[in-house]
């Protein structure tokens, strides 16, 4: 996976950094870079980072955005307002997808803003691209590190190989292994009484419907034979 | 977009609550429920709810996960491990596609696990559906309101309408109107001896294909118009 950059833009709150790293490292990123932070080092800014000490201690403190971004080819600015004038802006997916298309020897960074005031104009003016976080109108307000998290998670979807979920330990059972089922239980709850022969109504069907809907496993009918076996009554029921 | 329940389940540290409810807000949500916290209420959680102060002040304090779920229709887990007995589970993504399409008056909830230790078997046995997050198998542990945050900024985007990013502010430019632009330049071009006449060369084909791939407005055009127009020699320069 190529290494985004994240820039954090005078930050005022050390446990932000901390926690910026932290969501870098969960989603595999680790180049951070600080401009003109208030308060750093920090012992809060440590205990946010949890077990990504390496990605805040590898961090650069740098004193303006130009030391940030000078090597940089895609500078992406984080943005919460529109513009006066627009700006080329997408989404997280998007922008994470574009990423994913630039020259492998690319290096891209992303400013996130100040905690109170995001990025300036100047700021934004420096960028390629603008990124906004689709957001509730309500409160779009989204703590700086969470809106690293919400961007290194879609980087990461973007470069890592989609990881297929863990498969299921059984195999599916056939439909005769089903139907065998169905016949079983069938045969049982007519024993039981609980079926009439003459007008046995919807019930086997509202069995099927729902037996069906779950796409049982070999073992799950298996299990359910077992039950069924166990429960059939040692004799039929008094002929009435 | 109907509401889905948030179920912090024995939290340790009384900031993650508060984050975790600044980003439902954040992404519209408003149903919090907090089982068994180790320290709540607590300032930590009121200062990191931010903005979101609605939110943690409407959060249910309960005993245990039974008392937080006995009235959902559908409930997922999220779990960072593989179980023993595989569970059906999906990626946030593909959760909030599912609970997207479930009914209008559908109850769901969303567990979340202990900062330590997740959720319980038992816990994971309550649940319909897991959820995994992706990410960094080095480090996959997201803060607690960091995994919140994810899981809703998917939901927002399953639910809400889709905001188009905001337009352009002006029309883009004909080709008669980049055609003549470029008759400007290489006159211009020529005027300035820049460029020779019988020898061009590829300057004029490699500024047509910069000019060209950034798609100009109207304005632009106008604007580097005025520019050659400034820039265009009073006289020709001495024949040589």
């Amino acid at each position: 996976m190529s290494d985004v950059r994240i820039v954090l833009v005078e930050p005022s709150h050390p446990g932000n950094i901390g926690g910026a790293a932290r969501a870098m490292k969960t989603m595999g990123l680790s180049d951070l870079v600080v401009v003109n932070p208030k308060r750093y080092p920090d012992p809060q800014a440590d205990w946010r980072a949890a077990g990504a000490l390496d990605v805040l201690d590898a961090a650069r403190v740098v004193a303006d955005v130009d030391a940030a971004i000078d090597d940089c080819h895609w500078v992406v600015g984080t943005s919460t307002r529109s513009r006066k004038i627009p700006w080329p802006i997408a989404y997280p997916k998007e922008i994470a997808a574009q990423i994913a298309e630039q020259p492998g020897d690319a290096r891209i960074a992303i400013l996130f803003g100040r905690e109170d005031n995001g990025l300036s104009n100047d700021e934004l003016r420096r960028c390629h691209y603008h990124l906004q976080i689709p957001a509730s109108p309500e409160y779009p307000s989204l703590n700086l590190a969470m809106a690293v998290q919400v961007v290194a998670y879609e980087l990461y979807q973007a470069f890592a190989e989609v990881i297929p979920m863990p498969g299921w330990d059984r195999s599916l059972a056939t439909a005769g292994e089903v139907e065998a089922l169905f016949a079983h239980v069938q045969s049982t709850l007519e024993q039981a009484g609980f079926l009439d022969v003459d007008n046995p109504g919807q019930t086997m069907t509202r069995l099927r419907r729902l037996l069906l809907r779950v796409q049982m496993d070999e073992t799950e009918v298996q299990i359910l034979r077992g039950v069924f076996k166990a429960l059939t009554p040692a004799s039929p029921p008094a002929a009435e």
